[in-house]
């Protein structure tokens, strides 16, 4: 069987730990039936030698899988990933996702997409890009018990995504722990309302909203702090037509996004200013977890 | 000219300060060239004196229309009032968009709903009450530099509300000094995702997310404190089928809001249980401050 799961870009400015999207980039697992269990991996990673042995998908996978039929059987893997590994783009939550869908689905037994995110939440306590990874479009989320809950929309295909990839990591923990404890009355009515149109834009696919309903007070600034380059491909990006630009999760890659006819230029000059982070031409997926083969 | 101007339910639970919508409730004012200024006052405020000596709207109004066409013309202005005062259901907004509006109208000048919301935002600095006062319907607003920016969407015809206005009132000014200096992480990302839901609610017509998405941990309960009866109130509601039951504005009015097949249930209910509290069965506004004839 083959599945993907979609790249992912949570947060987007003000909507911290609530929205996200699913973007056209995605990690491929293709998993049969072996006598013994290996795993091959291309692409992102392939280069990591300890994700052969050591990989969070295969145990993920095989938690589930034995649960569900109280079998032993193995499998064999062979990963075709697309996502970079550690830039914010929902690298851990497409392998989340993953392992818990593939394995209802190659244990043959029902799912819904509540559940695999219930049971996602065990791993990634966020639900930003869970959601989207399982569910695709744009997305705004919650937690409420131990359950995830969202509302979901397609983003249409006149619009792009301009997603800048640097050369190292921000580590997720760390750029957390620099954000301030307490909030003022000011910084939080700031992002309830950006947050709140942003999620309106999407919906009612008012874009020329985005620009000013992307801001934040909360954490996007103080973390670019620790990689200020960030803030020239802001810049870049707004002059060069995006409709909004922020902070992809916690970084390092930054989300610009704008109309299709604006796409060339607008990667184009990210890559001749920026040539050392890798530059995607993106669109949108709407459609998440998916299977694509038997 | 008659105009008029609708009530709103501002806040919303968790869209603090951002979100409100437009209530079938509303005040008109009939304004005719007169050569005094004379004031009548029926409904709501009449029983005050000082509102036809020291009025707000006329005070406003002529402000404006003096700026607009130099004229020193007087009027006589005859106000039916259906907003509670100082309840929590717009009722400044509304003599605050309808005096700008109607100025507008009188002096014949052209006006966009912006420049209106932008000389409103000095009489009222918060815009979630003066956006759906002026443009109708679910809207969630933010104020960028002396601007209201604002997104919209009508309500359907199949939703009521169920409005309760308790015998006295809380006041505004004291309610936000009760309320906390900061907040934290947990608490705002609460309401951040909660906003964005019921934004995401309102914009695709999911009920059942309502629920959930009404809750909040910034203001609500710390000012349903200085007036315990609403817990009351909201629990009825909830039981008595409600799709969500929030505080409206900063009180002491709550709204509910349910299925037109579910309100004489719910009204009924609650009429019988808070018999000393006002009750009103009301639809929504799609159309905000409206002239009604010439």
């Amino acid at each position: 069987m083959t599945i993907k799961v979609p790249a992912t870009s949570a947060n987007l400015g003000p909507g911290f730990d609530t929205l996200g999207l699913a973007l056209s980039l995605k990690n491929r697992s293709i998993i049969k039936p072996s006598r013994i269990t290996s795993i091959q991996v291309r692409g992102e990673g392939s280069k990591n030698p300890k994700l052969c042995v050591d990989n969070i998908f295969v145990k993920i996978f095989y938690e589930h899988f034995y649960r569900l039929t109280n079998s032993k059987e193995q499998f064999r893997f062979q990963f075709e990933n697309e996502i970079p590994i550690s830039r914010g783009l929902g690298s851990s939550s497409a392998v989340i996702v993953g392992a818990i869908g593939s394995a209802y689905m190659i244990a043959k037994q029902p799912f819904t997409h509540s559940e695999i995110l219930a049971l996602a939440l065990k791993y990634e306590p966020h639900p930003d890009n869970i959601t989207p990874a399982c569910v695709g479009g744009f997305t705004t989320a919650l937690t409420q018990k131990d359950k995830v809950r969202f509302l979901k929309t397609n983003i249409p295909d006149s619009l792009r995504a301009v997603v800048v990839v640097p050369d190292h990591a921000i580590s997720t923990a760390y750029s957390r722990l620099s954000l301030p404890k307490k909030y003022t009355q000011k910084e939080v009515i700031f992002n309830l309302s950006r947050s709140s149109m942003l999620t309106a834009a999407f919906f009612s696919h008012r874009w020329e909203a985005l620009r000013e309903a992307s801001k934040d007070k909360l954490h996007q600034n103080i973390r670019m702090r620790g990689f200020p380059i960030l803030f020239d491909v802001q810049q870049t990006a707004f002059k060069e037509g995006a409709l909004m630009s922020t902070l992809s999760g916690s970084g390092s890659s930054f989300f610009n996004m704008c109309y299709k006819d604006d796409v060339k230029r607008l990667s184009k000059k990210l890559s001749s200013k920026f040539p050392h982070f890798k530059i995607f031409e993106l669109s949108f997926d709407d459609r998440g977890l998916e299977k694509i083969t038997d």
